[in-house]
């Protein structure tokens, strides 16, 4: 596939979504993609926000940070206007979700700063790529996700848990995937932790904190990545007065390349 | 350290061991250097043994083979004599070990093939450069092996099992000794297996084949690597007529520098 009809998958894929076509979960979409989470925050906020992803590189890998007010990010995708290209926004009050629109053009204000955090289906796909069969991905689920009892660095408002995601994976794939995962550090990188999930403050595989669980077969062993949702749980914590952030699964679909992103 | 003051220290210990005055093991001898496995052969077996290694490249990776009846191996050191270079050597007829000398000029023959192959002091080196402590060295034990149900790709004569090194770990440490280890495909590269031993067909870790058992502790993981017993194995079970191999412990030293061998 030529780079220019590559470009084009990503485009036509935020095209339906700014014209209110699509406004559904964006995994399987402008395939090779770079996806990617969403906060958007007032800029007071912005400057403790952006202290919080740097002291926590692993759940809070940073792909973009826009300026304040500006909504296009230039960066990840010429024609990105961060107002319209999500297929379903999440509006935040005091931390409390009031509103889910497709749209966010009536809130926007001239003091917003966007941010872009790398996602799990970046790795995935060069997981799936490499034959590493994942089973949340057969089962057509969503990946377990546990709040562990591994603390993140503080910064200003936003501290928490690490949420982590859980993929069972036979102990040959497991060591395959810390090879493939690492290549990957700007959308979680190697993972946290492997096996006992006890060590990490999770008691019980089977019942999620986010997402749905997977069981974990004879043989296998579960693999731990640091998880998107970290974010996302800083931020309810925080109880800021005013944020958006994407709605679950619904991304913003970038014009990078997931190989773009690989370090070696 | 300058580069030339490093080589002296290669260079400086084979002197030693080549006057006879040094007939030990090499472990933590010229420090920073690559250490090898010797596997001296006729060259009537040296291309099914070539191939053995070519197929089986975790067990059996290759650092360097010689001409027939070539005693020099200048690719690892300039000065290097194999008849003479290994602190102690263990002579072979028929699969029976005869002798175990310090020199073997006496029995030079002009179809011998000299292979060397990579050995994991050098990755021990890495993990314990970062920080990774690893209990056989702490205990100055032999690190564990064992032979696994993992069978190698025979070639001619040459097959068996794998015989892998475990090393228990951390899970976290785990994860970084598989992103170090990665990075020298030439000293065995990742690892083969973590966690249940039973998988890979070994049924009790505190009873090892070789070297000595090291204790699993309450929240580390084994983790297995394969090993450069492995072709030692496949020989002894191969019993060629005649052939030479290092005596356990006492590697060649070459002038090759540890961190050489990183492929990133």
């Amino acid at each position: 596939m030529s780079a220019l009809s590559s470009v084009n998958k990503s485009v036509n894929a935020r095209v339906a979504i700014r014209s209110g076509e699509f406004s559904g979960h964006t995994s399987g979409l402008a395939e090779g993609h770079v996806q990617g989470n969403v906060v958007i925050l007032p800029s007071a906020l912005a400057h403790d926000f952006l202290c919080y992803c740097q002291r926590n590189p692993k759940p809070c890998p940073l792909l973009a940070v826009s300026e304040p007010g500006e909504s296009l990010l230039p960066s990840l995708g010429a024609d990105i206007d961060i107002r319209t290209d999500l297929p379903r926004y999440r509006v935040w009050r005091d931390g409390v979700l009031t509103d889910q629109p497709t749209d966010i053009r009536q809130l926007w204000r001239d003091d917003l700063v966007t941010f872009v955090i790398g996602c799990s289906f970046s790795f995935e796909e060069a997981l799936l790529q490499a034959g590493i069969p994942l089973r949340h991905i057969a089962q057509n689920r969503n990946v377990a996700m546990y709040r562990s009892n591994i603390a993140t660095t503080p910064a200003g408002v936003f501290s928490g848990p690490m949420v982590v995601s859980m993929r069972p994976l036979s102990a040959s794939d497991a060591i395959r995937a810390i090879q493939i995962t690492t290549r990957f550090p700007n959308v979680h990188g190697a993972p946290v932790h492997i096996g006992d999930p006890t060590q990490i403050g999770i008691t019980d595989l089977s019942a999620p904190d986010y997402g749905d669980a997977v069981e974990v077969m004879p043989g296998e062993v579960p693999v731990f990545w640091a998880c998107g949702v970290t974010p996302q749980a800083a931020i309810a914590q925080a109880r800021p007065e005013f944020c958006i952030t994407h709605a679950p699964g619904a991304m913003l679909i970038t014009d990078l390349l997931n190989h773009e992103l690989a370090t070696f």
